[in-house]
């Protein structure tokens, strides 16, 4: 922040930035086939969902977009989310394709502020399949559903012929109790919040390419992947006022900031310096061109709560084995509504947009 | 039934068949990878379920294996299932793989006495799909939740590239609300309940064969697809005493039997000339020399009531278009435990067995 001559130039980027949002066109699905980027999580995916899924099965539980629905159950409230998991390869440093199944639908559930109650676990199964390896990934499944404290109640099976699957897929969903009175969620942010992120970003998308082996690179370097329903319960116990949780898997963190930002009609401010980024996925993003701010993680959580208490919350978090590592990143402004600018060590500002492409697919 | 030489004959073939049962040695998971009969909802997926699933997720909710799990939630009581479609061809006559998804989670939670909340969709897409395929699937989701009464309230979509996935798979995971106090269930079949099936058996599974196109049959026939929470509920509300539902998809009317009379250590007398069969679908089956007892449904289920409240069952069940051929099917004995006999309308008798290869992959 502030030489001199920044602050103009900034505002200039910023004003130009919005007028060109403003020129783009309302983006239609020209596409007649799927590519793959409609499924990285970032802009393509968005537009999808929003021209297919949100026209044809339009209701008010499923217009707010979030990882996990609301549904009224008699007395209490329930969150329930779904998730398909395609990650390649299978089996990675620091994880599996059944531990980050259990964790991911955990921690659309602990996102959502709910404590998880039940998951389901569906699979489709390519005709050869060694069983040895199923047998692998059901028991990470039970072992990452105990320590998430959550039962795998239900399930399917379904086998297709050979050549029709990459192996397996796993989808998992889940159900989780509300037991607060919180509202979570982009309503709830306002100018001035401050936004924390649990730890360190982009290890899970870089361990999973650096597992595939096409990179030649040799790094010690272990995905994230986690539940983080006990970092939520010990920040909703802190006294923290929070009003968002968000975890950035597909498209990384800038793409869940875009998002909010969007969805809340703010600006967010990110402090590129404040970043806690590892250096061996600093150097690996570098060499492959890639920003870890869109990098998948499976193991953090991004927080935006009150000003005052934006120190409780730092605390809370870092109290927790799974936070050591927390940061205060971003501020958030009444403007530019809509847009993330991230403020560079070097003293620059630059326009965060969604994912756009998809340098990284079958992340999770 | 029964001229005078039939009935040693009877007890000598069910005798003869115990004994072999009892001298079959324990399945064990001997196959090193995953074949198509794994996915065939018969035999070998349960042995699959049996002893990679139930091992490695061990829990007591998912111990009693039926298609949904009953959670507690607060005061209230859920009921939660989860299914994955890879039907193929994607759109059949009488259905696609869309309103297939939805109906198929609605009935899973139907058979557990549940009223249907909400579904999720996950779909897991291969790069190179028509989105104009995708947009008819996602208007026939809607549709077909819209007619159950029922909203989809959150999803997931992910691309696979090209070669990785037949087109789409849909995942469908469902919650729905036990607003009664039955405890329906194999635990509650007891000897002298009488079976009922709702409709003619084996359209679905044979409207699909056809539509493939490989068997060279020119029939009209439609798959029985369809949600089944509302003739639950008129059955319920009947004040018929019902024991225990189920929907006999992938296995067939045959499977559902099995595992039933297994689970309640029964014996359950089939009697052939009462089954509900279209002479179309009885003429396919005989031509592919498929039992169409193990052809699957889509919208059928079976009841297992006490024996006074049959007629009441059956008159509830035809009161309804869904339930209008309507059937009463079987008797539950006391003996044999864990057998399925079969009256033949020749007058013979066989044991009806779980479906053990897989004459009808991607049927659902």
């Amino acid at each position: 922040m502030g030489s001199g001559g920044s602050e103009p130039r900034r505002e200039r980027d910023v004003l130009d930035a919005i007028e060109r949002r403003r020129r783009r066109p309302r983006r239609k699905l020209l596409d007649s086939r799927i590519t793959l980027s409609h499924g990285a999580g970032g802009k393509s995916g968005h537009d999808l969902v929003e021209g297919v899924f949100v026209r044809e099965l339009s209701n008010p539980l499923l217009e707010p977009l979030g990882d996990s629905a609301l549904v009224e159950a008699g007395s209490g409230r329930l969150a329930f989310t779904t998730d398909s998991f395609v990650v390649r390869p299978l089996f990675f440093p620091g994880g599996d394709i059944g531990e980050l199944a259990v964790n991911g639908t955990v921690n659309d559930l602990a996102m959502a502020g709910a404590r998880p109650l039940a998951l389901s676990a569906g699979f489709v199964i390519e005709e050869g399949f060694a069983l040895a390896e199923l047998e692998a990934i059901a028991k990470s499944m039970g072992k990452a559903a105990a320590e998430a404290g959550v039962a795998i109640v239900t399930g399917d099976t379904k086998v297709v012929e050979r050549g029709n699957a990459d192996g397996l897929y796993v989808n998992t969903s889940g159900v989780g109790l509300i037991e607060h009175d919180l509202r979570l969620g982009p309503d709830a942010i306002r100018a001035g919040d401050r936004v924390l992120v649990s730890g360190p970003i982009g290890d899970h998308g870089m361990a999973v390419m650096i597992a595939r082996g096409d990179l030649e690179l040799e790094l010690e370097l272990e995905s994230d992947t986690a539940p983080l329903n006990g970092l939520v319960e010990t920040l909703l116990g802190s006294g923290a006022e929070v009003h968002c949780l968000r975890d950035p898997t597909r498209g990384g963190l800038a793409t869940v900031l875009a998002e909010l930002s969007l969805a809340a009609q703010v600006g967010i401010t990110l402090d590129e310096a404040s970043l806690p980024i590892r250096p061996e996925v600093n150097g690996a993003c570098e060499i492959l061109g890639i920003d870890p701010i869109y990098v998948a993680n499976e193991g953090r959580l991004v927080a935006v709560v009150a000003p005052d208490s934006a120190d409780t919350a730092l605390a809370a978090l870092r109290s927790d084995p799974l936070g050591r590592e927390a940061e205060i990143i971003a501020e958030v402004s009444a403007e530019p509504p809509g847009l993330v600018v991230l403020e560079t060590a070097l003293g620059g500002t630059r326009v965060v947009d969604m994912l756009a492409g998809d340098p990284l697919p079958r992340i999770c």
